[in-house]
């Protein structure tokens, strides 16, 4: 009988909501398999911060050191309320970070991915969304402006300053690439290639290198775009992505627009995946406005169960069990509120209906 | 009688093209209004370099210096093309950010404008475009990654890499924040900032130089939103957006984005502008698979024309009249391809065809 430790980092606002619909799901799989899940809660985050003085304190790095995964909820305080925390003791520079830098995470995988059945979540037309959607980004997660040097001064004149690095190495792409070209050789042998080559030296030296590592994978077609043409095309013809590769920076603001096309950040779980070590979150804040109401729509959490039981513990197949009875929560017409319009014929259930009907499913 | 003298920088790729309709539009304009406009073409851009050698030659660089203002075409060649020209004579790194450069041209206003009969276009569903849409972007044009120290080397261990530097000062961020609130105060009233203060330290600064700005402007309400937020959110509800500033790059990105939701990058105008001189530019690129074709879409670059009357030559009604002209020409059922789609009943009419409409609705 195999036994894993998962840390669970509940995070701020509406993490522990969404986080207690993952548990009933990790639970139930648990039961109707050989294993044993030791979920061990702990503190991350604002909530951290204000409980023990630390957003990302010993006690968590502990545990998630001897942790076989980590499932992480959303962190993040409101614009207001986050100047209560020291600029760099706030969770995203104080917890986030660290933790991305401590297992040295550097592949986001953030699945942009609508079956037909919910093609109409979508903003975009019927005649653009067409069937669906299913990209997937692959996000370096370690590098660039994220984690490079940052200055912040004042001129002899008086004249407030900040300077901050974005830097990569071969080294850094090449481990990013091979595992975009690894996902693109198993999916439909494109790999779309982010860049901003006519501006940032850094994308030069990244587009040489994603070529050099083509080589080995001669079956996939790398696709150059440039990051600002890809934003338009992810509104204007998102079909004509599957695997698309880029830096951090990039990352962060296409996948989000990714969960724009969706319908809903609620949409989008994502893997962080290092050499030694992984962990899961969804890939949006933790929605301050909305926290306590038992209305987050808890997708993007039992999502990235699903993606921890496919990368992490060799589950895949519970993996894919768990989509389908989030899918066909979606396809019996009920949804959290986020995706359930004024006048649409949705019919709106709560964060921990949602839940429910998941484990009825499975 | 007024004369004004202007550079005429046809480009790459389409910019002959549409700048030829652009011009016809001037040549009405000055025709019914008492002035002349002394109109000089001179090379820029990829097709400067092959013919002198340079993308910005002194010849055009004397030729901008002189006018009054500056219309320029698309530029760029496509990813092979490029690598035909030295990274650092390439049309963007050695004309465009020269331009932009030399002239100090930092605020760019970039309209994402549809008006309700033009709704359709967009790929997004009619409960999510209304009434069409109507933002203005306002990026910072000369700071940030694009301007910043680049340093390319290898480390003793032979590993490439790549640094660049992000670089604000508080003068550059007042700047820019005193247009983007004139405008808000002449709009909505509401601005809303894009920033990445959770991560950058760049954008900690900006924050606190736009509040300290707001201050001035008492009745313009500051909305601060995460880039990766307004990139959902654009595409999820245009509409809660009026004026938004930002950086260079994620303005670059953005502002993209927006045509997209436009339904074509055809539609986006933009003005360059510094405090002593001002150029007009589409916001797209050279789009080489479809140039000499006669299809490209002139508005972007008529669009320009009305931007540059209304900005640099005080003539804000012809601005009006050039915006109706064209949106005349849509509302009667024409499009350039780019935004016919094979079974809408749009009537698809060529580049020229376009021009000559417009001309005759002025
Ligand atoms: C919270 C923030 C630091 C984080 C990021 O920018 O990476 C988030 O936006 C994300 O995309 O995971
Ligand atoms: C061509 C390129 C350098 C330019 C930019 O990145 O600014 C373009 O994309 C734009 O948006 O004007």
């Amino acid at each position: 009988m195999s036994h894993y430790k998962i840390a669970l980092l509940d995070g701020d606002g509406i993490g522990p909501e969404i986080m207690r619909e993952a548990v009933k799901v990790l639970n139930l799989v648990a039961e109707r398999n050989q294993v044993t899940f030791d979920l061990q809660h702990t503190p991350f985050g604002a909530s951290a911060y204000f409980e023990c003085g630390h957003p990302f304190p010993e006690q968590t790095q502990k545990v998630c050191d001897e942790a076989d995964a980590i499932l992480k909820g959303p962190i993040g305080l409101n614009h207001e309320d986050s100047k209560k925390i020291p600029v760099d003791l706030q969770p995203e520079r104080g917890a986030l970070l660290p933790l991305r830098r401590r297992y040295n995470t550097y592949a986001n995988f953030r699945p942009v991915f609508l079956p037909q059945g919910l093609a109409h979540f979508s903003p975009l037309k019927k005649e653009i969304i067409g069937d669906g959607v299913d990209i997937m980004i692959i996000r370096e997660l370690v590098g660039g402006l994220y984690f490079g040097e940052k200055e912040t001064g004042t001129t002899e004149d008086g004249v407030r300053y900040v300077r901050e690095t974005l830097e990569y190495d071969e080294e850094q792409i090449r481990r990013i690439a091979k595992v975009a070209f690894d996902t693109a050789s198993k999916r439909k042998k494109v790999l779309h290639n982010i860049h901003k080559s006519n501006v940032l030296k850094s994308s030069v030296l990244w587009n040489e290198v994603i070529e050099e590592v083509g080589k080995d994978y001669p079956d996939v077609k790398i696709e150059h775009i440039l990051v600002d043409a890809a934003a338009t095309y992810l509104c204007l013809n998102p079909g004509r992505f599957d695997v698309m590769v880029m830096e951090n920076m990039f990352g962060d603001i296409l996948s989000d627009q990714g969960g724009g096309i969706l319908g809903s950040l609620g949409l989008m779980p994502s893997a962080c995946i290092g050499d030694d070590k992984a962990y899961y979150e969804p890939s949006h804040g933790s929605a301050p406005d909305i926290a306590g109401k038992n209305v987050a729509n808890p997708y993007s959490m039992i999502g990235s169960v699903a993606m921890m039981l496919e990368f992490s513990l060799g589950m895949e197949e519970e993996a894919r069990n768990v989509w389908h009875a989030m899918q066909s929560v979606f396809a019996d017409g009920y949804s959290t509120p986020d995706l359930s319009k004024p006048g649409s014929d949705v019919k709106m259930i709560d964060t921990e209906a949602f839940g429910d009907r998941v484990i009825a499913a499975l």
